[in-house]
């Protein structure tokens, strides 16, 4: 991988997993250098949770060096409570781009449903699918990767990323 | 300050202001170590106001070595909007204490009031004139802090401190 090229980690953060996904043009196309989701033990205490996602995104950063985040925006969640789950994992995926040095980018998902599916009110099975053309993650790419089924939070980051890099393409 | 006396760290979390307090048990009463407030800087891209108070607080902890973490339950909040800013201030506060080897423990705003005040519905400022009172924190005693005006988030960050040592005191 040459380290000139405009590497982007997608998150699609949560408690129980957070996806993510790094993704490259190249060639006037976008594909997927790495991607996987963390998942964390319901087990352990709240802290060690954030804990547990903060070490592997940081980790995950360390392997693949990532020169950018893209995040989603926090505007919505269902209730209350589900904003205060969300929030403790975006503050805690954050914080791992910010210490890892990256600047971070958020968009709503409006933004990323239309920048992948070309329509804002998009399922995230449309988002996948067309996270799958986008990337040509076809069955032998996934398995390549050591993935039989993709997570639809895997998908969901990899068109945080793609949304990302469409939004200023530098020169290439 | 001896290093066997059992020091707690509470923290009233916030994004604009992060207020912190550690106590330790002496002769039978309650004192306060140190005590003051994080303030980030509004200006600032949000991932680095998170890292504001996660660096702020980490430089706490290396400096007073408390060695457990108390702190509010994430049960509620004014509205959706409040509890995703919430809730990213407090996962910023779970990791610092998680990353710095701390056991955390939370406690509901009521049951911190009730420990300090002896009424689970008191106002703030009830908390911090009965928190003045337990820590012995005099006009006085806070100028010797660097202190002149005691904020409500230092009071209440003591307040929780306060409360996990009333939980369970070990023989001492």
């Amino acid at each position: 991988m040459n380290s000139q090229v405009r590497r982007v980690i997608g998150i699609d953060h949560g408690v129980q997993r957070t996806g993510w996904g790094i993704v490259y043009p190249e060639g006037g196309q976008f594909k997927a250098q790495a991607f996987g989701a963390i998942e964390t033990d319901s087990q352990a205490p709240f802290d060690q949770r954030l804990k547990q996602i903060y070490d592997a995104l940081t980790k995950v950063i360390a392997q693949y060096q990532p020169q950018e985040m893209a995040v989603e925006e926090a505007i919505y969640a269902q209730n209350v409570k589900t904003a205060l789950l969300m929030g403790q994992a975006r503050g805690t995926v954050l914080l791992a781009g910010a210490n890892a040095g990256l600047p971070i980018f958020a968009y709503t998902p409006k933004k990323i449903k239309s920048a992948t599916v070309g329509n804002g009110a998009a399922s995230k099975e449309q988002v996948q699918f067309m996270v799958r053309r986008i990337l040509n993650l076809t069955d032998e790419v996934l398995i390549q990767h050591g993935v039989r089924v993709l997570g639809l939070d895997v998908s969901d980051a990899l068109a945080v990323a793609i949304c990302h890099l469409q939004q200023a393409r530098p020169e290439r």
